[in-house]
């Protein structure tokens, strides 16, 4: 039988590096380096609710982790420590391949971007993984929300919709090529944070968010912190060219392919502000770190989001994104 | 309908005070002053295991906090900031009745302690509340479970054992007077955490830890920590009237009172060693600060701990403390 402190020792503790004191004591401590802000963040992911409860464990690990770093990756900081909170049934407490897999997805990844687990809590319960992350940033240069100003431009990075579409073709709502589904599962399972962006994005951007909750909802959370409104030329959003093929009018599936791409969430890309001037260099920054960076639209005065083709006819679409409790 | 964001601005966002970025961003920004260790833990409290679903949402809110600040108690450190990660059922979204109160409970607590909610997440699934708690301390000066050594006394706050009785007088197994009850009560649904106290044990203390699973449990944790063995004696455990009561030999209750006292958990009362010659200087502290303070054995060389009378008779106690998969 697994106690909790089994689980603890066995599956989550490593020698702390960076960490004054890591797991195992009533709490972790860390030394924040002159001159550096300190920033954290938490996120859960709730079985049933943001994952199918029979999802591979070692997935999910993964994704635990990165939906955290993206936060981390949207504030243009480097992450360094997290903490853990687990709330497993009891018969996953007694799964030590479940475990196995669970813990190797979320260190797999914690290493690849040099993060540190330094604690957490372990309990009974429906499943329920919270991670808390922080990072440190140099003072004053974190990526806000509410600093973005007409007239800059509004740039997504990668492609839109990806992770929506691989939700609908696992809910029978979407057909897909068994290629098409490949590659779009693999960013609904295993999302790749945009840490390394993020933190070249700290002299080119205005403001920032991940996309978590969809475009149009993401999008809507700058300009409303920020106090003033966006026009986004819908075609040059970017997305795949599964995707692409159902947004063209008359296919049958357009409207769900609409809402996989503005409001369908999940994809843990960086939507930015930028202002005109920086155009040229985030082309190039672009080109180096071979990451497609997409120019949508600009922000204006005013209040809103205006959605429109390079025609200039609008198109109106009523979900905005996704919310737990309206859903 | 509440939407997720409705219930972060109407109920769990403030302005921030000492953050330099609050509720309301991808991450919260904060800066440790030079000198100062940052000191970081998490709590979570599950539905159905940590507390009953029906109970006071005031208190909820209360305890979901204060078992965090109790673990900035052990370390000696001065809570500055928390992170709450509410996981909560379609219903209780739309419960304003309950999100107020539950609220109030937690901002009461917040605000007695000067602790400042600057993040989190709020998102839909069976109710599991997460706490993430920063704190502040000087450099090297937090209080670790690793550091008691043979000849060091062995001290707790308080009373030991009320949460455990309350819980078992809820579950009609234990027999309480309504004064009694009432008493009990008030320890399990508002346990007050130790923190000025943790703050003065800084000098004086060697190790420390808060004691959430029982004494037995969490005084082995400090052995374990710090590869060393203990001798308690059992009439020195610090108890209510009430539970004394039930201790006496032949008592119907007994066996069940010795699990309150040593293996109940839900105390937040500290436990701590400290050399013998900070004897006089804790007794007074424990008279400036008006907290029992009682001395209740000894640090061993050796592994393990041996409960005995004064008279020097050894009691086994099966129990050892909480274990939420064994229990």
């Amino acid at each position: 039988m697994n106690s909790e402190f089994d689980i603890i020792r066995r599956y989550f503790t490593r020698p702390s590096r960076r960490a004054l004191l890591g797991v195992g004591d009533d709490a972790a401590i860390i030394t924040c380096r002159t001159g550096m802000d300190l920033v954290a963040s938490t996120d859960t992911l709730v079985a049933d609710r943001h994952f199918f409860a029979h999802t591979d464990p070692a997935n999910l690990g993964h994704k635990s982790l990165a939906v955290n770093l993206s936060d981390m990756a949207a504030m243009g900081a480097t992450p360094r420590w997290v903490m853990l909170s687990l709330t497993i049934p009891r018969e996953l407490a007694q799964d030590d391949a479940w475990l196995n897999a669970f813990s190797s997805g979320f260190f797999t990844l914690a290493d690849q971007f040099d993060v540190e687990l330094i604690g957490g809590d372990t309990t009974c319960g429906p499943l329920n993984i919270g991670v808390q992350i922080m990072g440190e940033i140099q003072h004053g240069r974190a990526l806000k929300r509410s600093t973005a100003v007409a007239g800059d431009d509004i740039w997504v990075s990668g492609e839109l919709g990806n992770a929506a579409l691989a939700l609908g073709y696992l809910r029978r709502k979407i057909v897909l090529t068994p290629q098409e589904a490949q590659a779009c599962l693999s960013h609904l399972d295993k999302p790749v944070p945009r840490v390394g962006l993020g933190q070249q994005l700290q002299k080119l951007a205005s403001s920032a968010i991940d996309i978590s909750d969809g475009l149009l909802a993401d999008l809507g959370h700058i300009l409303r912190s920020s106090g003033i409104g966006a026009k986004v030329d819908f075609e040059r959003i970017p997305c795949s060219s599964a995707l692409r093929k159902k947004l063209m009018p008359g296919h049958l599936e357009r409207k769900l392919a609409m809402d996989c791409l503005l409001a369908g969430g999940d994809d843990y890309e960086l939507c930015f502000t930028a202002a005109a001037n920086n155009h040229e260099a985030l082309v190039q920054l672009s080109q180096q770190s071979n990451i497609q960076l997409s120019c949508i639209g600009e922000i204006v005065t005013g209040d809103g989001l205006t959605l429109s083709t390079v025609a200039g006819v609008p198109i109106h679409h009523e979900r905005k994104g996704h919310d737990h409790f309206l859903a």
